[in-house]
């Protein structure tokens, strides 16, 4: 899929997913992508665990959900890892380097076909919820979970909220 | 551009940029990839400004320079601003949420041909120069300078630093 059309198709998918799984070959393909995005000083602080353990993605979309995550099933998921370390003296970038590598994933679950919804407040609001997931995938003691990203095929596609128009969010030289 | 090609050739440009104007109609789309992200509660927390006046292209440059940015030229840009108000509650997420515009906004100028770089220590570690940007381009009270995001044809190609291997930032189910 073209790059631009894939930025624009992507939204945040909460609906049902149909029940075919996201082959493992997929979700490389879309780690990759998350892979590939920059980092400050190139310190690389975000990880990312692939889930198509049908057992382990259900388990963490009830934690999400207990917390207020409106999704219903999926059928695979990427759970970001990130190290908050800084990235040169006292400057950290980690928020940033994990929003990039997200945001590269969400594009390249769209391209392939499949949707996405990036989920991080009803996992960080809640450090119990954090420290569960992490120990269902004996995550290391250096990376804290911050995003649950739950992958599949819609039911019935969907489409993202309302922008404001762009005269309103951008300008040309002066505000 | 495919999207995960342009996924895969971004990457951080500081050489020289050709003489080659960026046509406004090619700032508008990246503009757009930009506020096609997503934002918490949809919030739409940033905002951007185009610039190809050079006058301001280059004083901005000097202020990142002076701040150690390594970048030579550039023949346009857009600055990042972000407003600091919470998605939810207490809960602020806005950083993530310029940084996945910021990434969209990448992906868009690597699939139109032109090449960029995150420039956002450089600016934000000085409020001074923060400052400056904002009374340069007449940035309303309510948003902040984040970055800033120098847009050229590159001289000469070039390529992003070594990633870990896959092995070492992503596992399958269990880490």
């Amino acid at each position: 899929m073209d790059a631009l059309d894939a930025i624009k198709r992507r939204y945040s998918f909460r609906g049902i997913y149909k029940n075919i799984p996201v082959p493992r070959d997929d979700l490389k393909k879309i780690i990759e992508a998350g892979i590939a995005a920059p980092s400050g000083c190139n310190k690389q602080t975000t990880a990312f665990v692939g889930l198509d353990d049908q057992t382990l993605v259900n388990s963490i979309m009830e934690l999400a959900k207990k917390n207020g995550y409106a999704g219903v099933n999926a059928l695979a998921a990427i759970c970001i890892l990130t190290q908050k370390t800084p990235s040169y003296a006292d400057k950290y970038f980690y928020a940033q380097d994990y929003s990039a590598a997200i945001e590269n994933i969400l594009i390249a679950v769209t391209a392939l076909g499949y949707a996405s919804c990036w989920v991080e407040g009803q996992i960080t609001e809640d450090p119990q919820v954090q420290e569960q997931i992490a120990q269902m995938l004996n995550v290391p003691g250096e990376y804290t979970v911050v995003a649950f990203l739950p992958i599949g095929i819609p039911e019935k596609e969907g489409k993202g909220p309302e922008r404001k128009p762009f005269e309103e969010r951008a300008w040309f030289n002066k505000c």
